[in-house]
């Protein structure tokens, strides 16, 4: 028994290494690669994940896994190697319905899509990529097609993907308890007038980059472990514990890279955090996107928004733009981050607003799956979404439907865990501020290893080993809930 | 048998991905990754390249090989599917007697001793690197006992993993013949004192890339398929032959990244200009190293050093850097370039004394295959050779035998593949000026095209379907001589 068990380490090890090279191969194609390495970099991701999948989905895999059950059953489920088979076992089921030339096909068609939208998106030019995101589209229903059966939604599926053990049922009726107190602060702080127009003057990148590097080395990091490179639209990702990548965009006219920088820092924090000795193993691995978002948001926004860490902070701003800060005072600017205004695009939008750009989405997706809107259809029924949950009109689909990356990129099912781990960060920066008691001072100091350290133990080294809901329970205590982020969102906007 | 020809070939796109796969992880860690990414690093590149040799090891490979036996034989054998079933076979029969643990244990060998060789190097240590290079010989020297059954030597084992149908016996001639007129000419030089002082003044990096940018634009090349990164040891590589990635190493006190950089551009255009059809395919890849080095030093030496280039681009070379090249005159520079002193830097040798440094490297490979010296022992070694056939002294192992990459990577019996390539490249220069019989004028009004397609024609298109040999001998109508190439050192240098 001893004996699968490390054989089926073994093979994990490796489909593991896989991910992870796919992961770079990714990170390059956003970062470094030259435009007409596209082709060859659809084969190659094409072959990365199919081979990941044909070694996880071969009948050796399964028969370990049918070994092991009297193992898994005799040992303590809180135990790395129950927690293993478990979460391998699940995987397993999902994956062996799949075929290979499926998985091969839908890497390949958003390796392919990807450069299609940046141009699409650059021109505003929806019918451009409609015939990409067609592609992308049928594969990932055929996708559902091979392992619906049990679920009791088809959306379900591929919400799993990314939040595993998590129904869209679950999310509809967490977002349904979000949606009116929501759409009511909003229309409250609609009548509001702040002055935020120092937030978009003159930002030289050159100085933003100054800035980001000092950012993440005030929250802590290993220069040795970690870069940042500019990209389209930032993100987080990295080979390996010790090597991590995110990247942000230092538009010249907003601080938005700042705040996507602290942002991918807890992201960043996170991968580097992971379990070391789980590193080649599922388990080792993040839990859920939303556990992942909930890292993100934690240090954007309840760290990286608040007045003590302004306090804190603000001068070195001030620094390093005085001709926009010198006569900005503390009070005035902080307010003005923390000003909530319906926008068109999610990724600028404010805490408050944020969770509507995500329903929207959730909702289409639900749509385009039960083939209730046709994909050509898509920036209307956009944009009268767009006007009905935030009033704002779309002036073309490069603003509207192209702004986000994750259709080209194959990823639906995706954008519901953004919301479900923003309502997640607020639990879990309460449970820190519970056990960390002078956890606000701290950061008022510009202290953050305790609130690493505590990130750490609580969530970080937990890696995959259990569901996300799990996670948050041995987190917090609590199960996702709505209240504490309204709470929090009422205190600090209204 | 079409079927059988069609199943080897998708197994070989598959193979060939993940060789460019590996490519990329290799060029990220020397230009991007973070240092402490090496562990992981080093696990990904052993699992990748244990599966593509996996693939193609696997017995199903050795069935279709002999199934299509018979449409090898019914083919013309330069077609391309003969040429691939031929090339095949050879590299399966080669791959077949290596353990697959073993060629992941040499690939995680050499992943691992690189930054050790780095940390070496700079702190000129030998010590520190010798238990590394201890292990990377002693897999190497399992991999010549797995496949040497029928090689008169062991060392042509591994000669031909980068110089392919080449035996030690063939290079030993061609060096002998090559080493006294060298070692008359080194001494006769030895006596000319000429002035280069201009060489080793202050270039800023800057100005440097700017430079290496617009010689690569003049040589051409696609913006949207090349970029040029700086590193430790200039390399070219890229994942496709539209992902073209050189790079180069900006000397604050040297000229050395212009040369470099141009010889760079020779290996990034061969790659580039691969045929198309045969992209994931081993024939759609280089012939050899040998061939590969026939290019760079092309470029590098024929066009980069000829009075011809340097009439065009001297004037760019003065505006860039006016303080240094003002007062300077064309013929003085011309002569500076092509002064030949003895150092003690591979790389940055000149023409005339650069062959010594690759014999030295050759017969002391073949003395650790052959166990006449013990590795420890391999610094006073190479001090004694580098007096006997430089009259240099070394003064610290990191101008001495530290100064390469090679062995930290694993490449035993590399070097003489850049000797062999350098005598090419004056015999595949000569049919070029033969065929295009304005070739030099075109070069003095900075004209390239014409040698950029004679090259993609004669050389670069036939990819890997011939031997280094036969494709020598169809480009230039000759097999490989010493004679072109002392005829040429002295004509130019003496």
């Amino acid at each position: 028994m001893a004996d699968a068990l490390e054989q089926l380490k073994e093979r994990l090890a490796e489909i593991t290494d896989l991910g992870k090279v796919g992961r770079l191969l990714s990170w390059d194609q956003q970062t470094m690669m030259p435009l007409a390495g596209t082709g060859h970099r659809a084969d190659q991701m094409a072959t990365v994940y199919r081979l990941a999948h044909e070694r996880f989905t071969a009948p050796a895999v399964g028969r370990l896994l049918e070994e092991l059950r009297p193992l898994e059953e005799s040992l303590d489920p809180d135990s790395d190697d129950a927690a293993l088979i478990g979460v391998v076992r699940r995987d397993y089921e999902k994956a062996v319905n799949v075929p290979s030339s499926l998985r091969a096909a839908m890497t390949r068609a958003a390796a392919e899509a990807r450069p299609v939208w940046v141009k699409a998106k650059a021109e505003s030019d929806f019918a451009s990529f409609l015939p990409s995101l067609e592609r992308i589209v049928e594969l990932k229903l055929e996708y559902v097609d091979c392992v619906a059966d049990g679920a009791a939604e088809r959306y379900d599926v591929l919400l799993d993907d990314y939040e595993p053990q998590t129904t869209t049922a679950e999310v509809r009726t967490l977002f349904e308890e979000l949606k009116p107190p929501l759409v009511e602060l909003i229309a409250e702080l609609r009548q509001r007038d702040v002055d935020d127009s120092f937030l978009h003057a003159d930002f030289p990148p050159e100085r933003q980059r100054g800035l980001a590097h000092e950012v993440i080395d005030l929250f802590g990091h290993r220069p040795d472990s970690w870069r940042i490179d500019p990209t389209e639209h930032p993100f987080a990702s990295g080979p390996g514990r010790d090597d991590i990548r995110i990247t942000t965009n230092y538009h010249p006219d907003s601080l938005e890279s700042l705040f996507s920088t602290m942002h991918e820092y807890g992201h960043g924090l996170y991968n580097h955090q992971l379990p070391q000795h789980l590193e080649r193993l599922p388990t080792g691995q993040s839990c859920s996107l939303g556990i992942h978002e909930s890292q993100s948001r934690l240090w954007e926004n309840l760290v990286g928004r608040s007045l003590p860490f302004w306090r804190f902070f603000y001068p070195r701003l001030q620094v390093t733009y005085p001709e926009v800060f010198a006569r900005v005072d503390l009070e005035r600017f902080h307010a003005g981050i923390r000003t909530a205004k319906p926008g068109l695009i999610r990724i600028q939008a404010d805490e408050v607003t944020y969770g509507m750009h995500v329903m929207l989405r959730f909702e289409l997706e639900q749509d385009i799956v039960e083939g209730r809107v046709a994909l050509r259809d898509l920036p209307q029924r956009w944009n009268e979404k767009m006007w009905d949950y935030l009033g704002v009109e779309v002036p073309d689909d490069g603003h509207g439907v192209l702004q986000d990356v994750h259709w080209s990129g194959g990823s639906i099912g995706y954008f519901s865990t953004y919301l479900i781990g923003t309502v997640a960060s607020v639990q879990i920066w309460e449970a820190a501020c519970r056990d960390v008691p002078d956890l606000e001072d701290q950061v008022g100091r510009g202290e953050f290893a305790p609130l690493r350290e505590w990130l750490g133990e609580h969530v970080h080294a937990l890696g995959r080993k259990f569901s996300p809901q799990e996670t948050l329970r041995r987190a917090t205590g609590s199960s996702l809930a709505a209240q504490p982020y309204l709470d929090y969102l009422r205190s600090t906007y209204a």
